[in-house]
């Protein structure tokens, strides 16, 4: 096996493959040559080449989301590293550790007027759990180190600065990988390479001391009984889940919350949690209370005495909205790492997962007699009969397409749901509770979703499927530009010829500025695109050639298929609107 | 004529209208609603709609390079925001005055678990001229306004604490407007705003305190007897022209430059500067010395006493080597801002157009004689003899095409460069005088050619020509993703099925790794791309079908046009590498 001649990049391989970062999607250069041959050249790991490092970021988060564990990118020097940010900052808040590693130019190469050279370190400031700055080899090093390195010279000889380099490195990566590993927040690891870049050693020259990542324990509640004492005075619990990976909490908590007369549980999509007693469109309980006139009255009952969250960000503004104004008494988030002050009214952060939460908890606590879920569960079963005779009654549009796809997505399936309308439509569905769900809700942006959704696919035991929108799709339309999309991978595009998401918007006006610079109307369809990348297209416009084109879309192909369903560009808004109006009609 | 209700939104809109930033480009939201509304409404501004927030500021720096002068892009919040980062990489190393804004959450929505929304204020911090934190408006703000502004509120009134805000947010906007006018640096302006976003007015609320860019005087050289006894005494002058506008230096002062036998003058294609006795070809000067035993000895002879500059950054590499190992007495840098050290050997920045210091400086320094100029001379004379009976001889390929295709673009196009192999195969050829050649070599990534050279056609008097390679035009097709292509826009793709520069660097092993994770062998042609965008297109795939094509190529069409030419994807790197073997055979 051949390494790169220089230390620092064989280190950086060494302390990867001993923490078990297996994966690496690596971006074509000629300054991240030494970490290219290291990675490529040991089996151990598995290695992706995408070009566009955006899409490669979002690639290797879809990859990570998928497997739980950390995923590295690795690029050459100057813009090709600022292309991963959308993908940081995605991982920053959705707690996903990817591991960025730069290649960089020597220090005294940057802001002299070098090509592709900017100034790497730390820039990724505001979204980052570490950055760790390597320090460049003495043995690599030209006479000009003593540019950034002048006190260490002094009094060293080159084998003991080139010691204490490696010190300083192997600390650095220990760091910046537990980060990855532990706090589950992406990392930033720079490092700086001279030339000859292509050299290669038959030897590691490097040892690399690595620290391993503390193993987290999770820890006893502390204080219980406090917080026994408030859950077994209250009447009113609800229990709301954010963006949640398949199988995270145990079917016998998720009873026990069902079982409670006094527990009400909202889920999202995303939550990728079941039951039939729980509440998954919170926006078709919400809506219609807010077009009531006694909306004051109805908002206080549905208030509750105790609110207790778990997973990640929440698809839902109405809920959000709702909480901020008719504020909980107590709000306990459960978390192993972070709790967000999201209804500015969290009292407590119970820091561990789920399930040890409820373990210790449930044993305890008393179900509570109470009309909670009984008077609200009355409301759901009235939405849900009007929202299928509602159904019924639209013509075809983006609401009749989510309502003959959804159901159809064959069991098992991986779903990636697009950002901006996607998963805002599918949340008025119930979808089957063994499909795994998954959105890139920490910045909510459109930019990487088809990336991300092709590297959530590589190792998924069952295909996966995209539902996307136009907008998303073409975007992130570089997703596709790699050599990883699997034959059964599918892709359901909703093309309503722009950001039709904005005209649901309040207040706006349907002039011309609006359609070209917000609504951004285009005539574009995915036929072209499609085949670009390889891909079977069909498309349907209605909902006969909706269904038909269905029928046939999940069999097995030797290739990957997208299906494009075109929808009427003005019809939506009024039908989306018209739903809320129409299930709040004789709201007793 | 309406206005948003949100009074910092209109002070953003008046002063950028009272600084003459004239265009903007607008990626659609709902958060900069405010935004565009003001923007859109108002028929002094020319506004430009692009979705893919990376493409449209590569488009507004294409704009900015042409016009010169400040060009707008406004977004959303969240990672919209981010995606600019590679072009604002880009125009700060280029010094184009590209000025973000963004729409922004109120500051207590910030890190609570909100949809789109990321920590903005200051993301740029390494590479901007001046961010600008602009703070909401009181009128806007809810009750949770205490919470960012505590000490503002204990004594104020809410009309005096809107006035103070106001002031701020008056002097953060002239600071970051004015940066840009005068400094030609990237800037950004981050705007907070609360719901609701959609509200309008007749009248704008906000009057603008508008503090005018001081216009910049070109100061007289200090100490000019110092310099002109220096240059008067030097028998060796090297002048060296970086990235350099279309016209920007009077020819007066070129042809007394060409006068001086002690003088040789290199450019680049992107130097925009031409004159016969002008050394268009570095590499084809610097690259067969390498090759001579003797090489020592005639770098000595290259070495100059004075060192020249002016301009941004130099493709060359050959150069930059040479000048740093065999270092100038003397660097002297003329440019009104800024002056990298490019050789480690800088001595004196002329803060100063090239123009007003060729005005002062050649009335008071002398011709001198010096065989300087005459030895290169010949030297360059034997390369182009070489060079011309070197093209005769090899099969198709890169080199070929790039023969063909350079002298046949007709006189006046704006010629735009793609990064990477494209730029430097530019460099070995001579190309006609009257062509405006651009290229994005501040961070010379290939992330926005593309969108760059469609933002730089919109205004140009002439027709632009985009020539790029394969990686380049994917990696940036989205940059054809917009209604701003004109009909006469070209484009001439070199396909050689991947990152074929790879090829040519010092070290690397022609293995299955090598061409997966550095070359990234594609089979992708770029007829559906192409079809996508509305663009009329053609291939070649030898000599004698590529003259064909080109003898059509230009004439007036109803769609733009590209060209794909398939070049062998392994003779490229041979070739080039046979040029500079066969140039340096039997030199003198």
């Amino acid at each position: 096996m051949r390494h790169s001649s220089i230390p620092s990049a064989q280190l950086v391989v060494q302390h990867c493959k001993a923490k078990r970062i297996k994966n690496i999607i690596i971006s074509p250069g000629s300054r991240n040559a030494p970490l290219t041959i290291d990675f490529t050249e040991d089996p151990y790991f598995s290695c992706f080449s995408i070009v566009d490092e955006r899409s490669a970021a979002f690639f290797a988060l879809g990859i990570a989301q998928y497997l739980r564990e950390p995923v590295a990118v690795v690029c050459t020097s100057g813009s090709a590293l600022l292309n991963y940010y959308p993908a940081i900052a995605e991982a920053f808040y959705s707690g996903v550790p990817l591991v960025v590693i730069s290649a960089d130019r020597p220090v005294y190469k940057i802001d002299v007027g070098d090509g592709q050279t900017i100034r790497q370190d730390d820039v990724f400031h505001r979204h980052i759990g570490y950055s760790a700055p390597l320090k460049q080899d003495i043995v690599h090093a030209t006479d000009r180190v003593e540019k950034y390195a002048p006190k260490w010279l002094e009094d060293d000889s080159e084998d003991a600065l080139q010691k204490r380099i490696q010190q300083h490195n192997d600390s650095e990566l220990n760091t910046a990988l537990n980060v990855a590993l532990k706090v589950k927040l992406p990392v930033h690891i720079n490092v700086p390479f001279e030339e000859p870049l292509y050299d290669t050693a038959l030897k590691p020259a490097a040892v690399p001391l690595v620290v391993p990542a503390e193993t987290t324990e999770h820890p006893a509640i502390t204080d219980i009984q406090i917080f026994v004492d408030v859950w077994d005075a209250s009447e009113r619990k609800m229990v709301l889940v954010g963006v949640n990976p398949p199988n995270a909490v145990e079917q016998r908590f998720l009873d026990q919350l069902a079982a409670d007369p006094s527990v009400i549980v909202f889920t999202e999509t995303t939550s990728n949690l079941h039951h039939p007693k729980f509440f998954a469109s919170i926006d078709s309980i919400l809506a219609p209370i807010e077009k009531r006139d006694n909306h004051e009255m109805l908002f206080e009952k549905l208030r509750p005495d105790i609110l207790l969250t778990f997973g990640g960000l929440v698809v839902s503004k109405k809920i959000k909205a709702f909480l901020r104004e008719y504020k909980p008494r107590h709000h306990w988030h459960i978390d192993a790492l972070k709790a967000y002050d999201t209804f500015f009214a969290l009292n407590h952060h119970f820091k561990m997962a789920a399930n040890p939460f409820f373990q210790q908890f449930f044993p305890v606590v008393k179900s509570k007699s109470s009309d909670y879920f009984s008077y609200w569960n009355t409301v759901r079963n009235a939405y849900e009969e009007k929202r299928a005779a509602y159904f019924d009654s639209i013509p075809f549009s983006d609401m009749t397409a989510f309502k003959i796809l959804l159901p159809g997505i064959p069991e098992g399936y991986q779903v990636q749901l697009a950002n901006s309308s996607t998963v805002r439509y599918a949340q008025l569905f119930d979808l089957h509770p063994s499909l795994h769900v998954y959105c890139n809700r920490g910045t909510s942006g459109i930019d990487g979703c088809t990336s991300t959704a092709v590297g959530s696919s590589v190792y998924a035991e069952n295909p996966t499927l995209l539902v996307t929108g136009d907008l998303s799709f073409f975007y992130d339309s570089n997703g596709l530009w790699n050599n990883y999309v699997r034959p059964d991978f599918r892709i359901i595009l909703i093309n309503n010829n722009g950001g039709g998401i904005f005209r649901i918007l309040p207040g706006k006006e349907d002039t011309e500025n609006f359609q070209r610079f917000f609504e951004t109307v285009h005539q574009m369809d995915a036929e072209h695109l499609s085949k670009q990348f390889g891909f079977d297209y069909a498309s349907a416009s209605d909902e006969k050639s909706l269904k038909m084109e269905l029928s046939e879309f999940y069999a097995a192909s030797a290739h990957p298929k997208v299906l494009e369903v075109h929808t009427p560009r003005i019809l939506n808004d009024k039908i989306l609107l018209g739903y809320f109006d129409f299930i709040s009609s004789d709201y007793h």
